[in-house]
């Protein structure tokens, strides 16, 4: 169950919430925990947290980039506490769970959930298709992060319910986006030829390859798609080398 | 918020679960805890985990008796990890919060969660209108205390929210896409640079300009973008000019 959905816990400071996180996912059926810079793995006190899920501790992947724990994710969302000024569209955990569920027939698919003190940083969001908000205290939303992941695989088990019970699942979906990767790889030679057309200063590149992300995130473009984007890319740069 | 609704630990075993159960109900803005029998309370573990939700740990009812605990109370929903051969009706975590929330307008309710080994006895679920069951995962449904707590408050929050927005819109986008004919003023530009670069051939257009449509269509850019995207075409216009 849920083979294709990872989660991933980005620069976690304290083990026992790595522990913590485990046991939540699996009281829920999810195994598949990435474990980006982790500052303390493996450690007793997850083990000792993770009570009965020392198994999905033990199947963790450990990485050291981002982009290694999303390779092939054709659908990434972020856990995020706060609201944010660049536009990225905010979902509510039912409804993330309904798309990691739907999405996840078809491929893997990634939730993001940030360090215990900061929570997602912007160049993490930068690879978020969406980012998931879950309701709380408006003047006390600290949630812990095992309870963060303890409530989107709760909906995460809801929504693979709910299909069983409607028969198939809700969302369906002819539209197949690329890969995280085919993204980056198209958001580096964008880049490369805004600095040649003289649009992005590299000295000063302020919010354009951040907004430009948010923008392309939102698309999700498919094969075809990506490679009419590449296409126009290569044939800018072949005209402003004439 | 929630004043009406009680959550009532019964024979607690570990002051670090009362503590977490605590913030977990602060994070869903439930403040009203009792304890029934803690084996451990106050203690310096209760507050560790308690994080800055130590107002409801100080604000806690301590009992020696259910039916101090329960006074008053119109409703009362136990917690219940297993299924019960003695007749109480089953509902799940939304239905619960739904009906803890609604009747919480007329009177008090209570939620009830057993001790961490062995849950509800069955002279507590005799106190019981209704069992909450929690989906999980049927070869491991090892919730830890707190993690119970925080999916019912996640819900009964959940809950609140709804009644709130009962005929508003789901989602909330402060997102302000430009209008129709701004995007057919890009279209037009983008269209008209595509000649220029010989990445569209006038005279064998084929789909290009639909697709590129579609991709974009699902962007629907804000006046920030599409100005971004804007100037992305003029500065290509006048790399290729020179």
């Amino acid at each position: 169950m849920f083979a294709n959905i990872r989660v991933v816990l980005l620069n976690t400071s304290h083990p026992g919430n790595i522990g913590a996180a485990a046991r939540a996912m699996k009281t829920m059926g999810l195994s598949r925990l990435f474990l980006l810079n982790p500052k303390q793995f493996p450690a007793a006190e997850a083990t000792a947290r993770a009570s009965g899920a020392d198994d999905v501790l033990a199947d963790a992947t450990v990485c050291s980039d981002l982009g290694t724990a999303l390779a092939g994710c054709r659908l990434v969302i972020g856990a995020s506490a706060r609201s944010r000024s660049i536009p990225c569209p905010i979902i509510e955990p039912a409804n993330c769970a309904e798309r990691l569920v739907a999405e996840s027939e078809q491929g893997e698919v990634a939730i993001l959930f940030g360090c215990e003190q900061s929570g997602l940083r912007n160049d993490e969001i930068d690879r978020c298709q969406f980012l998931v908000q879950i309701p709380s205290n408006p003047e006390y939303g600290s949630l812990n992060l095992a309870a963060a992941v303890q409530i989107i695989c709760y909906e995460v088990l809801n929504a693979h319910r709910a299909c069983l019970r409607a028969g198939s699942s809700q969302i369906n979906q002819e539209h197949e986006p690329v890969s995280a990767d085919e993204m980056e790889r198209f958001y580096e030679h964008l880049e490369r030829v805004l600095v040649m057309i003289d649009f992005l200063d590299p000295d000063n590149p302020r919010m354009l390859m951040r907004r430009l992300r948010r923008l392309y995130n939102r698309v999700r473009p498919d094969e075809n798609e990506i490679n009419i984007l590449r296409g126009i890319l290569t044939a800018t740069e072949q005209g402003s080398r004439q």
